[in-house]
């Protein structure tokens, strides 16, 4: 059983006619699109927002209709993956690179659903890499910046190069270990000279769904949202 | 007599061997290059860095040995113009739109001389507008978070095109109008999704120099640097 087939298509359910809907990036974010796309070609009608190039791709091949974030006055439901999440909803994202376009999204969204196989829901975040979109001019410096905090920041490679996001930035990937003090790293990046954004996405999601090895879909609402 | 050039001249004054100098952009800081140019003819031993590829043009032609950003580890001293600036050393900087890059060099500078025309001295900041370097993909979002603060921006063209700056940002100025609140200003834009940088220079140099129409410079030491 694919659990992250099983959390993609029973998020799809959420979506309904009329919506302009957020649609994530990543390999769960994935089958969730596919599952759109195929409730699109039997009828559904909405209006679809990407978070990347490579999911604006796959939805236009699945003739799924597409807004650019241009034209995009709202949006009524994000869905899209996580790469670590704790039991407050604290969670890390962006693992592809795509952290800015979907925070950008998933701050629009009235509605923010993450989707994920059992393996990302930890009792406490930080064991995965926190990614931070830095600029390329001062990458030297933020980088610099960040190790003083004894963040262990390590520059994205790709392919043997620098990896550039979709905005022409770069990626330090921060190692910061299980049960970092969340609220001091937040603050502490928001804001520092040379980010442009950081994959902490705290509290925002209404519900998360989980696709567990057992063939389970758990849906677990946010009391607070 | 030239203001600026007066103020550019003096500040090379302060130019010694042996120092890793930043060198701003914009017509007041034109002067200082072309005078700390003259100097490096005559002798002088320096390596600067320069904070736009304007900048970077004319202090290559002139022979001022250069650094990269990449290869930067330390800046003894930083000049640089200012749009406005108060009686408190609250700057606005950025006209030109190489914020960014002159806030990565200040930041990183021992020492930060401000350099101007009288015009710039002002009893309230705010009249000038204050750049904001935004990311394209969400400007328009980001254009409207601030608006609906009452900031009045204005995404910058030049030429019939959306303005581009180095770092392939868009710029967005606010017209705050003089005397608006400058820390709840500076404390909003810090870190606002979407906003890279922004041209508010708080209490930054250790010495504001000032060319006055009737040909004398003054040189007014901060207090608190």
């Amino acid at each position: 059983m694919d659990m992250k087939k099983l959390a993609g298509d029973k998020a799809a359910e959420y979506v309904k006619d009329g919506m302009v809907v957020g649609l994530g990036t990543g390999s769960t974010a994935y089958h969730m699109v596919n599952a759109v796309g195929e409730m699109v070609k039997n009828g559904l009608k909405i209006q679809a927002i990407p978070t990347s190039k490579a999911t604006e791709a796959q939805a236009r091949e699945l003739g799924i209709p597409l807004l650019t974030i241009d034209e995009l006055d709202h949006v009524d439901l994000a869905i899209d993956g996580v790469d670590e999440i704790d039991p407050q909803f604290n969670a890390i994202k962006g693992g592809g690179g795509a952290l800015y376009r979907e925070k950008v999204v998933a701050s629009m969204a009235k509605e923010v659903i993450w989707i994920m196989d059992e393996s990302k829901l930890v009792d406490k975040i930080g064991a995965f890499h926190l990614p931070v979109e830095i600029a390329q001019y001062g990458s030297k410096q933020a980088m610099e910046r960040m190790a003083a905090y004894g963040w262990n920041p390590v520059l994205r490679v790709r392919d043997g190069k620098t990896f550039v996001t979709d905005n022409g930035n770069f990626i330090a990937d921060l190692h910061l270990g299980a049960g970092f003090d969340i609220q001091d790293v937040y603050s502490k990046l928001t804001g520092m000279l040379g980010v442009l954004e950081h994959g902490l996405f705290l509290n925002m999601c209404k519900r998360m769904i989980v696709g567990h090895s057992n063939g389970e879909v758990q849906v677990i609402e946010n009391p607070s949202k």
